[in-house]
């Protein structure tokens, strides 16, 4: 067990908790399976759909596990992130299903389909100027002036129990799993994953899969302590961020291996997705495939859980195009 | 009842046998919802994903009835049929199951990824000039050489038997639905559905969905006799033939009535389905929306089943780009 930080560890407690909470507003997402997929593959593929998922991707767990958790108290000061992706959208349809306030703070470079899609939901978005130090300016003031609970996009226990329940769903839907494998980027899905497995599931292998250009995670497995990118470039841009204390903890402890996939080999999987599963999927749920397919003789023979984690992409702007 | 022709109209025990006959080889479809579509169109709507489907559409349901119900005299001579789009795939895909030849007379026009996917499922394609006259003569030469049984994409009682069990499924996992509505091009699809909700659930609507730019149904449905228009041009390119004497009979006897779209609402029709709902759909199946979104009054609070037909798109040529 390694060294944590003053963040609670969550517990399975924690998970069941927070899947009761959040059933009413998140979907029990389908599982997908293909012959193509298996036969390419050499494994037996169960794809756990996130991008079907309320908001696009499975951050609606986490961030309504948060939301729903808070008391009315602390509720009606609202809650505040700062994230330009899925965490943003997310927080925002949870806050705007408890009719409170939500701020996220952003780079005013984020996508304009993207603070559309908060502003849809009812969030109110700050812009700041595209670099850290702004954001965390930004970010303190406007915490400051409203008292808002800040929900962290994964270093946060009740968002890594709310990913949690996503692989509890996946083992009630697929029998005897040999692995799961996730995408990872600030790690709160595969913490969730080695939260629900660790416990109930504890001999199903643990995989995370990373961009080669963004391979932070994959480098502070290897190490043996969080080493953190400063500004990584990929497609896959929901994987950019760096593990934290919470998610180093998960990951160190449970997680069998990371594989790293490189930018060609992601869009090719992404390609084969849509085109053979006629799945809109972001780039970052095509890394797992993407490393299954450079490591065949790893999964082969084996019942593999795909988390693909969201469906969010600007259809005018394709990476194969 | 219109005047039909010399080919057997077929019934709803042939739509029985066909599910019996075709089930193992094709996907019982699952249907998808969207609040998000819900609530844009103001009626409570049912996809039926047949983008899902075997090979991608619903033709595989009436080419697999075609093959798998030949006598194994009849069968050993292969099948064949001239198309360039998903009835090609699917016959081919059908006739590999069985173990048959397939010839497809195809233009050598047609898109290599659509040839490719013929001979990826073992099929053989006989290239004849991109016109009426050099595809007839070419298809009645393989016809002559081999004896092979002709599966017309449409107007073929099997076929249509075969794509009924496409809405005998959407009966069983939709109840109580005011209405259907599918694309239409040569009316195998829409046939079918008339073909099972005139004998078994009479009281549902039926509308078929077709291109402002390839409106020869709708033409032929006003006026009361086909009307064939010799080469529309529309993105929805599984939209493009005439009605048959077959497809005739159960267009002119059963439909509610048939509402067209502009290209425009098409792709954006298409587009909004990829971005809100996740699916990978083509062209044609974006029809039937774009028509439920134009006549909002017509469908405001009806259950509506929607007939997504299938999923095989170019994805280096989106309309929208």
């Amino acid at each position: 067990m390694n060294e944590t930080s003053s963040l609670e560890i969550p517990t399975f407690d924690d998970v069941i908790a927070a899947h009761e909470r959040i059933r009413p507003h998140i979907h029990r997402s389908r599982i997908f399976a293909s012959r193509y997929m298996n036969q390419l593959t050499g494994a037996e593929l169960f794809f756990k759909c996130e991008n079907f998922q309320k908001a696009g991707a499975f951050k609606v767990r986490g961030a309504s596990n948060a939301v729903f958790g808070l008391s009315d108290e602390k509720a009606a000061k609202g809650v505040a992130t700062h994230s330009s992706g899925n965490h943003a959208l997310s927080l925002s349809y949870a806050a705007g299903r408890r009719g409170i306030p939500v701020t996220v703070v952003m780079p005013r470079t984020a996508p304009q389909a993207k603070k559309d899609a908060v502003r849809g939901y009812g969030g109110t978005i700050v812009e700041c100027e595209p670099s850290t130090s702004s954001r965390e300016a930004t970010f303190a003031e406007v915490v400051a002036e409203s008292g808002a609970d800040f929900v962290h996009p994964y270093n946060d226990p009740r968002v890594i129990a709310g990913q949690a329940t996503c692989s509890r769903e996946l083992l009630e839907q697929v029998e005897n799993l040999d692995a799961v494998i996730a995408p990872i980027g600030g790690g709160g899905m595969v913490s969730g994953t080695c939260l629900t497995l660790s416990n109930i599931a504890p001999k199903v292998e643990i995989f995370a899969a990373e961009p080669e250009q963004a391979d932070d995670a994959y480098r502070s497995f290897k190490a043996g302590h969080i080493i953190a990118d400063d500004a990584p470039q990929t497609v896959a841009d929901g994987l950019k961020v760096p593990l934290k204390e919470l998610t180093w903890h998960f990951v160190s402890n449970h997680v069998t291996d990371i594989l790293t996939a490189s930018e060609q080999e992601i869009i090719d999987a992404m390609k084969l997705t849509w085109q053979r599963m006629k799945l809109v999927i972001e780039p970052s749920c095509a890394v797992p495939l993407a490393t299954i397919l450079k490591n065949k003789e790893r999964f082969a023979g084996k019942r593999i859980g795909v988390i693909i984690t969201g469906g969010n992409v600007d259809l005018d702007k394709l990476p194969w195009l």
